[in-house]
């Protein structure tokens, strides 16, 4: 049953498969009079097809060219649905014949097979980290919906392949080619990528994702909490295996003399909370950890089963990132502006 | 916004605040012809009540009788909206005058007085774990609605205080205190239980939920992933800081060749993936860890403000438990079995 | 599958049954600081409960005392749900006890046996008119959060029992035992309800619904026109056979130069519009027209079925309506009310 | 706010505009395994393009082919996201620059300029009949979803510019260019036709709906009644100013004893119910009678206003249809269906 829209008043659908005519979006309840124009999807879609000038990042050349269907008159939205939709070029599906009768381990040949019975394998089809080019290309159009906040969204990598950023400088993630802010462990990550890619093995990582400005009062009690939705929107994206705001699982250790950030004239002492108090945003910066596992795509045998339940081995070829990171980061990015966007106008209707 | 439904197709509203009438739910979307008593709410509701012989859960005496104010005729369900409905007793509002003007560090107090200006602000009133009542009470709902498949789910305290419990064997967690599956972990996270309560202070933990039996082909690509819903679920619960499902976390630091669980014709050789494969179950058990920050409210003297952003100082009296677990386990039982519900439905739409 | 809430962002879900323990709604959505007390329910409870002092209405005595549940705090809402009650009293089920096996002609009695199996028949369950108790309710805090926009929402009989109002004078409305502009008219509907009523038998009758003070741009393409809501909204009560709007099926009938309304600096020359184009209010009054079936309920023989299918004959005894008018213009307006507070709002979000 | 999806298991949301790139449709929620080809929509895109040799109906040619861009391999529909795209060519927006001072009578332009300020007025952009296109390709997968019901869903006119059809033989509708049942009547509306567009003006008319074979027990209480939600998809296109169901507004003239439908073991004796009691589908013919205001662009001038509210004249020039029927007939089938099918999955999830 219907699964692919995120969002209540900021309402996201996706559509499209990896190996089909192309990946879509259909934004309803953009509001009218926003400047839009094809040039503003052009640098986030070149940050998630990113880097293939590394040798961790899928050599697929993907010409992320976004064509705007509808929703925009004369350079702004005008408040009806935004239809986007991104073509697929340069697609050879004949590396994936081999899916329609083997399950590939770690990704999900073998529920959506269970599921479904009939389903486009190729390339993981509708699974495919593909359709977050869709994701991105919708953050985009957030974006513009929250830039009168002045907030700013930033995500970067913390961890990959075990080895951690000490001392996070925020202003130089763009000069790592793995969006880590910290250049000794950026240094060290891309030497770790390269022997795994080496080994045809991948690496999973950690992002983490920094709100600043966000103003008091985002959320709503009490399902639609603002930590909640944005735990939903980040564990939607195909990877992720863990969601921590704030302290996270640290918070667990720590008494409630320690956890509690104190309040003062000038706002919170700490943050432990994350920036999310009852569900809320309280003012201070909203920080979240996002667990990534290692891309399923090895390039290693394994041991699996065919589509009739028979044991069999697999080793895959083709084209794969070694790791989701940095590639996810603007799509983190993009689900968190997708969350901000739909609870500003949530709150506007108060 | 309107924010206090959850679900899809078993939809659950709640409603009510911790020192107003009462709390309720109404589900719209229960099938017809399921057998419905008052008594079956009655295990689950006193777990959540719980142990208030032990001294860090709260003194104050909930008798929580859930009635059903309509949707059930005869004995079952109608398939009619169920509104059920508890009535807040022993209500003492009191020792919370105070926050009529001073904010507590850790509590929604603050966002929700930037949020609307105008709230009920007795112990937490809308944000107050009293809500949780009735999520128990749909969780009853939602385990019949599952019942014929024959999941089991489990929620249980793997973590305390810092103490962790090191080999866990389900069947003893009814017999510990603090739902902690390891007798000897057990008796040391009642000590630091004590020892915080003593001091005024109160203490995190981490739970782990199994989901076991869980057909393969639950959730729905590709936002309503059925880790996404269950971790908007989890995290809609107050004292939430983390969700992570099987490896979890520790999935960032394996390679593929290790995360990867390979398929056999007997099933699956590993369980990183925690029973969910793109974002639909794949039949293995559903693992799932929970941290919980330490309970805000606490008797020790804290710096915060009043209402007008002057220093103060906050020494909260009254009765508190020391630490969400064990309580929380029925509500995140509750949840769990309120997602699966609501994609047992969408599966039979399809 | 889940169909008793109504809105989007002023979301109204009602529940309960004729002869369960009450009837009730929950509005999540309803902003905050707004006054509200019991007092604002009575007079529109009143009125809907109405003249059971005349032989046409049903002899029942419903003292409904609307009962706020949650989302009040000092006499203002909090901008969480709202919890509505209304005990049922006075409730005698015995009369109902034939419905266990035979199906009444005209209500939902077959339907519901069909799809349901199992449902409370007494007094037709949840599909009485009793539960439109809730929705007018409802109506009283949709009206509340209107109240700024200074519209006004009026209901009044125009035809019944084939006697038509001809010369509607609104303010005469409140003094018309049947809600009916026209004096003279409202004289012999009156007596045409008594002859009916002596006879054991009922009627129908057509309401219009008049929107004063809408401002333009209430409603959404493309799908959810405010024509459209409003429809929608009307159908949902159980009598309703008809709906139009402004012209409705006399617009059939002319041609583009006559039914065109042309704008002049004044504002509309002509209303055949009915205050609705393409979806959106121009600013102009709304009118509506609602065709009521005459109740189905009534003492003469009829040919029915029992629930195996067999012939049978039914003749109904106990307290029923003749008419559905005037009870139902209350109700009428609650509807409308509520969908003016949903665009309202969702306005506001754009 | 969002309001371009129609439904909520088989979801509906269309995008586009008249003069833009085009017009498009994202069905969420169709089950898998459903054949699909682009030759299935052809027939029906024809008939809405339908009859430009007749002299009523828009000369533009339309050359409607839906592209399938997501949600289809190897000829089934996948149980992802179907998106349908259909290019605008030969479009040509000179005559529409009009529009962007003047307003058009009975036409949006007035209250889509006072809603949005800045909208695409070009042929009435998104409340253009143009839209309409999206959701004859959407009926056509509604269409496929309820077959296996083998149900029979036909639209006919019945009244047109004042002419009724008197003897419906509904074999004959095909037969009729105005896709009226009544070969006697059909001449006369295609006389009175061509008189209209002679003059320049329009016409506005009735069409009948039949759904034969719709099993009992579609629809849900108490607001997403069938008929509740059918009105709101037929009122949901634009020139739609009425809706009745079975005896309709006739059903307010009648008494109880002679609108109730008997029921024998045989079914029901009479159909004034219109199918549907209490909401549900009562397993009789569903009828519906739906009122069509004459097509507002006229050649004759009219009085109106310019942005500034300034008195002017218009005059249309371009190509118009005179009448909505038929054209619209495959619109109302449409909608129909995709109500249809919607409640036939929701009946699936109970």
């Amino acid at each position: 049953m219907a699964g692919s829209s995120f969002g209540r008043l900021f309402r996201v659908t996706t559509f499209g498969e990896s190996h089909g005519r192309g990946i879509g979006a259909v934004i309803d309840g953009c509001p009218p009079g926003i400047r839009l124009s094809l040039e503003d999807f052009v640098p986030e879609m070149s940050r998630r097809r990113s880097s293939n000038r590394q040798a961790h990042t899928t050599p697929r050349r993907e010409r992320d060219r976004v064509d705007i269907l509808s929703g925009v008159f004369e350079g702004k939205t005008t408040g009806t649905p935004l239809a986007l939709f991104i073509t697929n070029h340069d697609v050879n599906s004949r590396p994936y014949e081999i899916l329609r009768h083997l399950v590939r381990p770690g990704h999900g040949d073998y529920t959506y097979f269970k599921k479904y019975g009939h389903f486009d394998f190729r390339g993981g089809g509708r699974y495919s980290a593909r359709e977050t080019a869709a994701r991105v290309a919708a953050g985009v159009v957030a974006h513009k919906v929250i830039e009168p906040l002045d907030m700013k969204v930033v995500a970067y990598t913390i961890e990959l392949g075990g080895i951690r950023a000490e001392t996070p400088e925020l202003e130089t993630i763009r000069k790592s080619p793995v969006g880590c802010p910290d250049p000794a462990a950026s240094k060290r990550m891309l030497e770790i990528l390269s022997q795994a890619a080496k080994e045809g093995d991948s690496l999973g990582g950690i992002a983490e994702i920094r709100i600043r400005g966000c103003p008091p009062g985002l959320g709503e009690p009490v399902f639609d909490k603002l930590d909640a939705d944005l735990a939903k929107a980040l564990f939607s994206i195909g990877t992720v295996k863990g969601v921590e705001i704030g302290a996270g699982f640290e918070a667990a250790r720590l008494r409630g003399s320690q956890n509690n950030d104190p309040l003062t004239p000038e706002g919170f002492r700490t943050n432990h909370a994350g920036g999310i108090l009852g569900g809320l945003s309280n003012g201070d910066d909203i920080v979240i950890r996002v667990a990534m596992k290692p891309i399923p795509s090895i390039k290693i045998e394994q041991e699996t089963v065919d589509r009739e339940g028979n044991p069999s081995k697999i080793k895959l070829t083709g084209r794969h990132d070694v790791c989701a990171l940095p590639r996810v980061l603007p799509v983190l990015e993009a689900m968190v502006k997708i969350v901000l966007a739909d609870h500003h106008l949530r709150n506007r209707a108060v």
